[in-house]
């Protein structure tokens, strides 16, 4: 699909705390804007269409590709930034409440965007800020942008997503983006998910009741050999150690490693997916294959969907 | 008062170490040119006459508040900025001296804003640097430029500064922003003010010097009851544990707490404010009065006034 | 020389890793345009040719003046940047490999600045990240943008390098910019350098195997006495104690140290250096002696040739 200017933008001044807010709609606007982005920063690495705007990264995990592509998305735009990472130096660190602190920032930025590792402080975030605010992961609950850069992922590797077998293999209680992205493909039609975990990190139940509701087909598997010759997406996911007790991690850790042999049983038609960072859940080898999107196109791709998110959040017509 | 291009600035080039440095011209200055710059982030978000300026952010103390909106500021500008926040990722860590750190930093920026935990600090930077060096706080010394935005608030809450009564509440000791907002306040004729302080914590000897030197008019009191419903502005601050003794700390601590009942009585025409960060002195169900100012104008107008002194200390004229 | 828009850019998408890999032209080229930059930037602060190009700074390492110098030359050149400071909050602390970091941050950064402790970590982030990287010192291996700054420098002050005497002074063997330096000075002819170092810290061998296979006259010293009066350049070092044992560290610390009574005995035409931090090393009384260019010159130079170099990286041509 083509983006045109004559689309209307959802998004404007709203916040972006959970993927079960998109509409059909939504998704295909966004996924439109993010090629036109793409095809922006590809050629001319931006435009400033946010000068004079300031994001607000609050980032109470640590955080590599999030964050960045965050700020450089926001800076590729002509936009500025206040980098909070880590929140280590602010008045958090003299007693001030997180409420306090958001409201601060929503004093100076023209949009906040906030990682935490408890579920739901993103949505009190939005409730408290006057500004938009955009979850970038809040603890094992949702992570809505990356959602988006998955779905553009998908769709722009293999055409459309109807229709398409997806499996999600390893810890899928505590891994946010799976929760996101699940969610978003019921309005897919005739999408099929293959959730595929040790015991003990099998997909969280609000999930599966949410899909359930929305009558969206899905399977839980402890082992995906089964079908591997037959889905056109393998998710990968990492053991989300530090949201979890050690007994549990010795027991999940090392439960399964996607390697050269597995991958040469897969569809040539497919791809494997990982929102990164990997601990060893992906063999290196792995990386040259051509089926392999996580290491270039699913990251950069996460820095075109958040320009478009950012560009409309902020801007009530996109034009570009 | 209208700000119009022809008007003279006074701050170009020039450290802002203190606000006994400033005169009532000065002021006048620059609080028209804060409106201005209201104006302008109202509407446009900001205006790049500072492209190609760099801003040297150099933190020793956690701060939300002031480093946000400094940066936040000279980006609205079109300016950059160097993030230093909390030192520790700089040479002080392989030893270097304060002096040399300043030097350096010097080179590269063309405004230095430093917040330093020791008195005196700042004027020593600004003796050392070449370029211009903004106080953001020095130990229990002053914080210049929240003095800006408090005059502006009161001005723009009531309409004047002139013959108002204005009360501050609580640690006045170890309180920076108290100490550089009562000397400005002596360029405002027949202002009163009222120091209000559990035991121990009263205001410095040098601040009562440098009013009484001025013919300032001052009282001193343990309780806020008997003014409250006289005065125009209630100043409330927080008690600073990580400059007081244990024991001073659990002596002062809980000493006052402003809430729904207090505010009562003051006049509807009258204003609470706090620099923030708060921790307990003012209870949450005083934010949705409309005499509180603490959790929007106050903050917001910091980044207006510091719009407004940037541009003043890095261009010769400002017009815009 | 002159810097003219005719001049062919050798360093378009080219990684910085090591001075070996400067050829004469180069340096000629490099040196002309930090002239240039130099120029823009005293006039007009800087000038936006890097609009919508990113630059992602991982310091492994504290850094202020080289991290400073190249955030701030890319934003005086119109382009933004990833602050990654100390690395603590990124995906390394999830246990993600180096490889998968650099690999992360080439895919929204148009170029990365690296420092890290380990020699020979800038060449393998080169080897695996589709975009340029710039070796921003690698443990006591090389610091080849800092060679640059140091070229102009003596250039800039003494109007040639060729024939001069140079003397490094200090820790040779831990202090990568010295590496760089002695390298590329084989460019020029008739230079004659002299390591002057305590026991255990003397010039590394592979340095000493580099000039010797490029016909470079050196000479080893334990003390800077009999060649004081005749030398044109004074290069010294810090300690690095960092990168040695307790025992080293107590034998070398404290053995040599610039003080004004050595000065004098140098030529009128003779300059001091120093990349800094100092810790002692020279005496603060030194600084006001007009040989001595680190606190002023030496700094604000490596501003401008990480601003020649960021262009030259990104651009295909720098017409300014």
């Amino acid at each position: 699909m083509v983006y045109t200017k004559t689309m209307n933008n959802p998004f404007f001044q709203k916040d972006i705390v959970s993927s079960e807010e998109y509409i059909k709609d939504d998704i295909t606007y966004i996924l439109a804007l993010t090629q036109r982005m793409k095809d922006i920063a590809t050629k001319f690495g931006g435009v400033s269409i946010l000068s004079h705007k300031i994001l607000a990264a609050l980032f109470f995990e640590p955080s590599s590709r999030t964050f960045s592509s965050f700020i450089t998305a926001m800076q590729r735009l002509g936009g500025g930034f206040i980098p909070m990472h880590g929140m280590a130096h602010t008045s958090l660190q003299k007693g001030e409440t997180f409420d306090d602190t958001i409201q601060t920032f929503a004093n100076y930025a023209d949009v906040i965007v906030l990682r935490h590792p408890d579920v739901g402080l993103a949505q009190r975030a939005a409730d408290i800020a006057p500004c938009p605010v955009i979850n970038a992961g809040d603890g094992i609950g949702e992570h809505p942008t990356q959602c988006l850069q998955d779905l553009f992922t998908i769709q722009d590797a293999l055409g459309s997503i109807d229709g398409l077998k997806i499996a999600m293999l390893g810890d899928l209680f505590h891994y946010r983006p799976v929760n996101s992205l699940a969610k978003a493909l019921v309005h897919f039609p005739n999408v099929q998910l293959y959730f595929v975990s040790p015991k003990g990190v099998g997909i969280q139940e609000r999930v599966q009741s949410y899909l359930l509701n929305h009558h969206m087909k899905f399977f839980e598997l402890e082992s995906v050999d089964e079908i591997l010759s037959d889905i056109d997406v393998l998710y990968v996911t990492r053991v989300k150690k530090e949201y979890m007790s050690e007994d549990l991690y010795a027991q999940v850790q090392g439960a399964y490693k996607v390697d050269m042999e597995m991958v040469k049983k897969m569809k040539k038609q497919s791809i494997i997916m990982h929102p990164f960072p990997r601990l060893g859940e992906i063999d290196e080898a792995v990386d040259n294959d051509e089926r392999a999107v996580y290491l270039r196109d699913q990251m950069k791709n996460g820095m075109y969907a958040r320009m478009a998110l950012l560009a409309s959040v902020l801007l009530p017509e996109v034009s570009i």
